[in-house]
């Protein structure tokens, strides 16, 4: 801990990388609690599978 | 927020657009919550990826 | 399963009794899966705990 | 209720009918809650879309 | 990873340390993965906050 | 979306909001979606709630 679930679109493995990494190190950052207690888990969401305001973001974005 | 995250086995974008709407219209209704103020995340899942009672689904409903 | 999270703010027993028994026959309606198949979970948030757009809600909804 | 998210890697649908039936039987055990009454949801995740410590799993067990 | 995350009702902290202990010892005996690499968190739900079939629990198991 | 789920341990409503601030401005850093379209929710957890290889926090940060 702490573990952190971050559901975003695809991305590339690079972005992913970069994520991680920065995420770790600003809530780092923040908390005081060492990089290596941290967990992330990213979850890539198709347009379809996202509801904002009762429409699919596949809609809204067209 | 509110903040739906909605696990169900694999379904039509047409199902998932019904779904989206209607379950924020019906939250809305009852809690008085704006509908822009409501995202929801749809996770389409395997039936062997599910257990229920200690069995996988898709042996259950084979 | 299907299986629904919902967070939100906090609510009376009333409201979640309500809340629980319309989303889960809207989806029932819209998917065609019994109703004795879902199972809910209502987790109550503090507007300290929720950043929407980089701020708490406890701040932008003063 | 109760209900298991279990997020981990890819595995075979025997290793996921195991996981269920002794992570139910395991848990049962120990609270005294009926078997029929445990859900369990199964994400099977990339080594790619993990990490821990600000590196990703794909990178640090190559 | 493997991250577990346990939705159950309330209980007593000799409860948790036996269920994370057998919890991870189960999906380590497994899936060989080393007990070291599992994390677990443990929410506990009131009985108002869970529901089943359209029905809170409070109401069904009252 | 993106949707972040963070959980971490107790901390002040300062810390919560410093948190939110800065996980969202490097998310949008690192991925280009507008810092608006964040939402965080901030799951406190206690130590006898979180379990690592086995073992709760609790007992092992004595």
């Amino acid at each position: 801990m702490p573990f952190i679930q971050f559901d975003g679109p695809q991305m590339s493995k690079e972005k992913k990388a970069e994520l991680v990494a920065k995420l770790t190190q600003t809530a780092h950052e923040v908390l005081g609690i060492p990089e290596q207690a941290f967990s992330i888990i990213i979850r890539e969401n198709s347009m379809d599978n996202i509801g904002a305001g009762g429409k699919l973001l596949s809609e809204t974005h067209k």
